[in-house]
């Protein structure tokens, strides 16, 4: 028995480890484009920001010690067929240019997603980069001692990590969000919160502002928006990622969501003895009750994993997601769960939102600060339907708390009932889960 | 109609001022036979360790703000005698050495707990201290200059909180636990890891060792034990605390575990219009289903809190508790919640644990570092019954993620379905909460 995996990441490792674990006889071979595997790609702002000093801390696992587990790991070869039918692939070695065919019995497809590149005048000028892998992270480092102005394309997860990236390095940083905000997936009032402590520290936020064009002779020299025009040595593409389901698509194997390859809770495609896991592939969505991509390390580590548990003969179903999110960008912790107004909105929610100041920890306690906490309550059932969190260092993580609420379906009460540590270090005396539960329950009454 | 208060901290004042909100027209009377009113007692150690500039810092709120609002504080007035028949309470004025008498229709005991202090010889020597209040902590601020060398006695919360401080100011510190381990809560493993880490940072643990007499002229000079006998230029006795429930007793109300005042979760005493909450009464333990005498800054809000709300009209029931603790010594987070193996011995529960070395963020970002978490787990049904966690910075606050599951009655399965938030400042790319119910799923098979 032999199980192929295509990419050699977050989901596929994961699954060649899990699957190698349940079931030492298995074969297994992993094929991948790229030099680099086992890389944490979610590190790479912190290694542009020279938070990481080389690049091999990124890195957790090698070939040799993948190769010592009995898991063949293949780079620099580019998987561009599958053939159902046949139970093969067909692998381009691209040092020699070599084609040869593979076998399979199982097949997992763990190519996931690439930065979205829109056909844009002028979009293939230098120095115009995306933040994918380490040969990425690596051109930009170079250019960073060349740059003055840095125009950041997007106002998402990457976008700002990247703004964190810079701002270490004393850039001066443009970011153009199309969106009339930042942070797509929270609501607006939270994401003004980003944007003002951005401004404050001298980022040139422009949302609600849409580009047009990159202006240069070989690099890059401006960007222009249907606003104005910006000078760049360096613009980042961050607008989001798609799918890498092309291979897919081209055997035959059905797509999804936004073009991820559908699968089923168990990882398996439309193809029998086919899976597909990690950002190639959407997610199941607890509270959409419905797929939804959301392509995030920790979810492709676990689809990787359940895919590797199934093809060794396990049965286990993805345990879904709610779309629980965290980020940091300079001073400022973001944290997410459940749905938000728009979500709530599009599900059809009977729903109302409470929004309070929080503080982080004790107020005579050094580190003290205050953020922003909202809850989006069902009317009615009192039940927690989502939560977002924006702040100083030790506020987002308390979206954990919130999400294992909503994970057992709690109402306010429920909630506000919780025994949540307090030391001053930690927290207020009443921990701002707590803070929020309450204030829910009074507007609740009215 | 007239509420009377006795003390003025946690759950006193919170009684006070929800009654108040509840009720605009009730007339409230708070009496603290202490000078100062609505601090922070929690914080006493930082204030001594001067991560807090000033003890104003640790008032809440002052007498003229509770005025504002309505309420009337009257410090330093000692409360002699309850007289539940009459309805009035006997008080001394502490200044003049007058008596009055107060009647009131609800009245509220909040005397809160006093350190324990043993019938030892020496016990009254100079420079033997507690860390009940902000006169106490200015006691030992004053002494610190004078001191090189401070024995601990007791290695619970506070003994540890005081390591902290007392090594911030450099000081050649011991701390005597007649355990045979620190930290009772939590099981000796998991304690053994604070112990190593105190003795790393030069502070000199003697665990399972009785303190006998202190010696000295005037001042304590040297404390003997059972094993040996130790210089000592300033004493903390941190052996725990029993609560204030003498007055409570005079007055015929019924006393509960160790010797608090009885209540039923309405926070009711055994005589009618007679309420207490805080330290000087137990909390209604989930698990244990019984009372529990433990404590702590956060519950006493709390029980004060719903006393206020049913003094008011309200008819509302304590939550309970479940254990959840967190505290700092140094470099090290400790959290815990739900059972420890002691515990669940006691209840007689069917379990088994698991102790597995978790990181507290990304392997690769500033900052990480591995600790130790510990869960224990109900054989047969698999349920989550208790948790520790030992660490390095960001470890502990997870303990709130643990104990949302123990409330929801959750299985080492619901554990592991968690979507929790992943980022590299944050977490590694499994939560330490995520690996933990892995490793004890892993185990439960066998």
């Amino acid at each position: 028995m032999k199980l192929v995996v295509i990419g050699a990441v977050a989901a596929g490792l994961s699954a060649a480890s899990k699957a190698k674990r349940e079931k030492p006889e298995l074969e297994i071979e992993v094929y991948t484009s790229e030099e680099h595997i086992s890389y944490g790609a979610c590190g790479l702002p912190y290694y542009i920001e020279e938070k990481i000093g080389s690049s091999e801390k990124l890195i957790a696992r090698t070939k040799e010690e993948f190769k010592k587990q009995g898991i063949k790991v293949v780079t620099k070869s580019l998987v561009e067929q599958i053939n159902p039918e046949e139970k093969t692939i067909l692998v381009k070695d691209l040092d020699n240019d070599e084609n040869k065919t593979v076998n399979f019995d199982s097949l997992l497809i763990a190519t996931g997603a690439s930065p979205i590149m829109p056909p844009l005048d002028g979009i293939n000028l230098d120095n115009i980069f995306t933040v994918k892998n380490i040969p990425d992270a690596d051109k930009i480092k170079k250019q960073i001692p060349n740059t003055k102005k840095v125009v950041i394309v997007g106002g998402g997860y990457i976008g700002l990590e990247m703004v964190e990236a810079f701002y270490a390095h004393g850039l001066d940083i443009t970011v153009i969000e199309m969106a009339p905000q930042l942070m797509g997936n929270i609501d607006s009032d939270m994401a003004g919160v980003i944007a003002e402590h951005l401004k404050e520290k001298g980022v040139n936020v422009c949302s609600g502002e849409k580009v047009e064009s990159f202006q240069g002779e070989k690099a890059v020299e401006s960007v222009k928006t249907d606003k104005g025009t910006y000078h760049a040595d360096m613009v980042i593409m961050a607008i989001g990622v798609s799918p890498n389901s092309q291979l897919a698509k081209n055997a035959g194997i059905k797509l999804g969501v936004k073009n991820s390859i559908k699968t089923n809770r168990k990882m398996e495609t439309s193809v029998k003895d086919i899976y597909a896991a990690g950002d190639c592939t959407a997610a199941y969505h607890l509270l959409y009750e419905d797929d939804a991509y959301i392509p995030l390390g920790t979810t492709a580590n676990k689809q990787g994993r359940l895919a590797g548990e199934n093809i060794a003969g396990g049965n286990s179903h993805f345990q879904g997601i709610i779309g629980t999110g965290i980020m940091k960008v300079l001073d400022l912790e973001v944290g997410r769960t459940g749905l938000n107004t728009r979500e709530a909105k599009q599900l059809e929610k009977d729903f109302y939102e409470t929004v309070i100041t929080i503080p982080n920890i004790a107020g005579y306690y050094p580190g003290h600060g205050k953020g922003k906490m909202k809850l989006i309550v069902e009317k009615g059932s009192g039940k927690v339907l989502g939560c977002q969190l924006v702040g100083p260092k030790g506020i987002a993580k308390r979206i954990d708390t919130v999400a294992a609420c909503i994970h057992n379906e709690n109402t306010i009460w429920d909630m506000a009932k919780l025994d949540l540590a307090y030391a001053p270090p930690f927290s207020p005396v009443w921990d701002p889960v707590l803070m929020a539960a309450n204030v829910a329950i009074n507007k609740f009454k009215k």
